[in-house]
């Protein structure tokens, strides 16, 4: 069942205790670049650096409240490529679950260390997500574990959607949200949340032009399989598994889909930490491409663009924007 | 007059509208260090990328209720090193003041370009700060405009020890906390704070070895000349102006003050950059430099420590912390 509006209010009070809301800080640098006001609603700050743990909050503690006996609750079992297998580790420490995360081998060395540091149980022997989700199904069919996806879930998606209520809140008049767009789990809680709160904004998603499965999905009217290539925006990257809750979803609450160009996000990563002094990781640096680029179709002000994680590592974000030069 | 705790209630109420709490976040890294919880105020992340923004809308506001019309309202001036100018430019264009901003030559060209992005007049002729705030004071008398330094002013103290009342309500049970000491402005807002909010929590400054103004002055028991040296915490480098009111507040709200050798501080903004993927300037990280190397006399948990700014830029930063290994 895909969530609703509803599971995103449940999700905001589940949250409230554990989860602060994460600044929306006004871009002088982008306002000046958009003609309007431009702002940020920085989730890169947010506990383990990225959205991902409202979702992993919201689904444990879901799953506690079903099962209000400690000893009566189920291990839990998840896959992913760093961040969500990071915030999951770390809401399962706080809540005192059982979590087994299976990530790929080459998953970064210090989302790996963050895991194990929270106490999980980490298998990082697969050679890709792919193959280290249909490890992370396996084991919990045989070891009586739940599995729950970085994505296809509706507690993570209605645990993400609270972005958009904090962004109402934090700017009523808002008239354009800017949402980067994955799998879609994002866009689609984002996206339900300002159509109840603020439907008179416009909501955009933001693909990288390497990997554009709902640009090509909508276009089509049914999921539709890419090639994707490579891009700094390698969190975003990648086909929409079959049946995902999240394309429907998308069809409903996005308004339009936008692309932007590894230029554009190399630019704005750079603007994001000399201007704004953000380091950001490449998926979350779409959005502000896209409203620096002027890449959307009409865009009015009030913008909020969602900066979506910091996980990048200092070496690969130097890399990425170039030899810095000092003022 | 000295702020009292009253006047930084005031404070909050007047910041209420303009400003959001800024995150209080675990560091699993940090308190990995420690051996007990250790959390981050994230100041880095406020409006204009410092904890600045807040003393400068607080002594603006408190300008404004003063004289309410609007054509009566004096024109302002100060002197910065760069983060309280773009503050009180940034403060000043939302409020509808003029100000009259006067920085050394050699500020960061970053941050002089925001001051005047946001329409201040901006003097940026003077050979050093000391320069800078001599020209401030005369174009003040001379033009008849009032004058606002950066940390020896009531409403600037106060504005800063609202970072005292949000770590509290994130972190009811703190035990510790450590603050960057540079003039003392923030340590005796948040001093004063913490007395009233948290009485059983300890508060400890943080000085870098290479300038420690505060520690040779509380040993003497009056305000005592240092030769300061080069250090990358060159926000909270120099010298104690004569009857700074910053001095008595220290001694009497300030339990422990500690230094950091340029080692730790180096070390701290290349682990806050690769296990928390901050950006922090160099004045910012002393507090966690103090955590990280285990300086202080007593550490009690939970400590939070503040990050105050992020205004560097990452060709400086990359320099501090020596070439990034990737992963």
């Amino acid at each position: 069942m895909p969530p609703t509006v509803l599971d995103i209010f449940r999700a905001r009070r589940r949250l409230r205790p554990w989860l602060q809301p994460t600044p929306v800080r006004e871009s002088g640098w982008l306002s000046s670049r958009c003609d309007h006001r431009a702002l940020l609603k920085l989730e890169s700050l947010n506990l383990t650096s990225s959205f991902k743990i409202r979702g992993a909050f919201n689904a444990l503690l879901h799953l506690v409240e079903a099962h209000r006996v400690p000893t009566a609750r189920p291990m839990v079992v998840t896959a992913s490529a760093g961040n969500h297998g990071r915030a999951m580790a770390r809401a399962a420490a706080q809540l005192g679950l059982r979590v087994v995360v299976f990530t790929p081998a080459n998953a970064p060395l210090a989302k790996r260390a963050a895991i194990r540091r929270d106490g999980a149980e980490l298998h990082d022997e697969a050679p890709d997500y792919d193959a280290a989700e249909r490890l992370a199904h396996a084991f919990a069919r045989e070891a009586g574990g739940v599995f729950i996806s970085p994505y296809n879930h509706p507690d993570v998606i209605a645990g993400a959607g609270t972005v958009g209520l904090e962004i109402v809140e934090a700017c009523p008049d808002v008239a354009t949200v800017v949402v980067p767009l994955g799998g879609g789990g994002l866009a689609s809680g984002v996206g339900l949340a300002i159509r109840a709160a603020a439907p008179a904004a416009r909501v955009v998603g933001v693909e990288a032009e390497a990997s554009t499965p709902f640009t090509a999905s909508l276009a089509r009217g049914a999921i539709t399989t890419i090639e994707p290539k490579e891009t700094l925006a390698d969190g975003l990257a990648g086909n929409l598994e079959a049946g995902t809750i999240t394309f429907p979803l998308v069809q409903q609450v996005v308004d339009e889909v936008v692309t932007v160009s590894e230029d554009d996000l190399r630019a704005a990563m750079r603007a994001l930490a000399a201007e704004e002094h953000l380091m950001v990781e490449g998926s979350a640096a779409v959005a502000v491409a896209a409203l620096a680029s002027g890449s959307l179709a009409a865009a009015v002000g009030p913008a909020v663009a969602i900066v979506s994680g910091a996980n990048i590592d200092l070496a690969t974000l130097v890399a990425a924007v170039g030899a810095p030069v000092a003022h």
